[in-house]
């Protein structure tokens, strides 16, 4: 297996980016081989300075970087020697089974869009977060690459959701919910309404019915679907509604010297927490509905955000995910299609 | 000046409504009437059990009781002797200058649409809720009542909310924000982007741009505006995470000997941070855009909440908030108008 690896893309590559290669190869390499592309000097100088082993590592020599301030058509269009492209391109090519990144979000999903082919039944990508849940993690899609949907979309979200639930997060028989404002089937916008009647009636999803906003953070269902927009309030909300309460509560320890005492008792516990509310720590968001892998890492990845999107990366290839997704979408166009025939 | 109260809305009635009502008139009710409408004998008989004075308040018997479980549309029309429909109508015909409720939110907006008009230029009312922010409450419209939204009545919620947050939450020249999953005016849906636009070119507000959902909860800005669907996300997810988040605060504590001392140190700072981030202790949810001042205290109301929402109450007759919102929003169309003619 040989996975591509954007070593220019992110705030802190290309080192990090190095760091967390090394330390994917050394904790499961097995069986995995890694091309790093990138300014070829840069990363050899880096990680010679660094004490950072290349082994089993490929290097492809690209000159150009795409950075936060290109416009993500452009850079995908124009910057055929960037890190990016050329990584893409050889994911296209069959020259690599998997793509991971952490550079721009909006350059690797018009990018991907335009090289990678995506898969029957999806017009665009959609960018799927794990988020931290108080029972455990759950699947967020669309988290901002489609702000508007259609409701067989949304379906096909449903779909793709479970799968990688399935596939990548270790899910059985994962559960998918479809975010409205209100349990009732008539809740919602047409859309939502038209798109639960689609999920309800969906045969290869175990569809759990509308879930609250106030109950997504319980983390009880292991996918849930929105739009781009509403997804982007969810992933961004739960960040800001954190931090702000965070804040609160260092305020509460700084009062006095007791308070920081007692600060003193529970610092590992609460630094637990910040974790489990930090995107970072939870891993890559995979763009779902592309032909061949491709995720992508936090921007801010240290060292073992780039560890676990590569780990990411191995499973969608080990269990295949594209290739189940698109018969997964298949399945569902052919129900369809019986279901429209035998009305 | 009279305050309708429904004696009969919400979890805790009638005594809450009562002792909230009691409080009310004890604390703030210089020149103050108010009027309690549900089942007269009920209410003197808690009134008599609990010790209540009824002085000051006027008694309106009506023997029906709107609950959750009725349909919004079907109370609203058909049962005209409970305490929602005789209240809204007393209001309508000036027997009284503003109403309260704890009840039903559906069944009060569809009551309040159906008999109380709106002023110029917005069709349904939006619910405002008051929110707990990090620097200090924001006020979010719309939170439900809308579910999609066109970009003109987005820019009617900004003016509303900016008046709301001037009159009754005190705010000098109140900033207003629209949501959306990016800072640049090219951001989010054709409605969105069309909203900002408006907005922007809005002369009664002061309209700070766009707001990503993180900064939302920062309490930086006055008033955030957004349809239904999406204030709906906003209002429960923030309520989700804090409980979410207070639930690991929880476990973190109880880990052992240690961090349970640690939790007395705390305990009160903890306490007023679950008060700042309760809805309940906020106050009540103003529907606005109806041509009289029209209060819903939240359904588990106990007095306070009660007697706050009575104080919004208050001050929304004193600051003649409808008055000045059909103002507001009359300048807003003339001005659009001669936009018009001069384009």
């Amino acid at each position: 297996m040989k996975i591509l690896v954007d070593a220019m893309g992110g705030d802190n590559a290309p080192l990090c980016v190095l760091q967390g290669a090394a330390d994917a190869l050394r904790e499961f390499g097995d069986g995995m081989q890694l091309v790093l592309l990138g300014r070829k000097e840069v990363i050899e100088q880096t990680a010679k300075d660094n004490g950072i082993p290349l082994d089993g590592m490929e290097l492809v020599d690209c000159r150009q970087v795409v950075t936060m301030h290109d416009d993500p058509v452009k850079a995908a269009r124009k910057m055929t020697d960037s890190s990016l492209v050329r990584g893409l391109t050889m994911l296209k090519n069959g020259e690599g089974d998997a793509f991971v990144s952490a550079g721009s979000t909006g350059a690797m999903h018009v990018a991907a869009s335009l090289i990678i082919r995506t898969v029957k039944g999806v017009k665009r990508p959609a960018l799927a977060t794990p988020m931290p849940g108080f029972k455990q993690n759950y699947l967020l899609l669309d988290c901002g690459a489609n702000v508007e949907c259609r409701a067989t979309t949304l379906n096909a979200f449903a779909v793709m959701g479970s799968v990688y639930a399935e596939k990548v997060m270790g899910r059985h028989s994962p559960s998918v919910a479809l975010v409205n404002n209100g349990a009732e089937d008539t809740k919602g916008t047409p859309i939502y309404r038209e798109a639960h009647g689609l999920m309800r009636a969906n045969p290869v999803i175990r569809f759990a019915g509308n879930i609250e906003p106030r109950d997504v953070p319980n983390g009880e269902v292991d996918v849930v679907v929105c739009d781009g927009f509403v997804g982007n309030v969810i992933l961004k909300l739960t960040e800001g509604v954190a931090k702000s309460l965070l804040g609160m509560l260092k305020d509460v320890f700084m009062q006095s010297v007791v308070t920081k005492l007692c600060y003193l008792g529970v610092k590992g516990g609460l630094r637990t927490i910040k974790h489990k509310m930090d995107s970072e720590e939870v891993g890559g968001a995979p763009l779902l509905g592309t032909a061949r892998p491709v995720i992508k890492a936090h921007g801010s990845s240290k060292a073992k955000g780039i560890k676990n999107a590569i780990r990411q990366a191995r499973l969608c290839v080990e269990g295949d995910l594209c290739g189940t997704m698109e018969a997964a979408l298949a399945e569902l166009q052919t129900d369809e299609t019986r279901a429209e025939k035998s009305e």
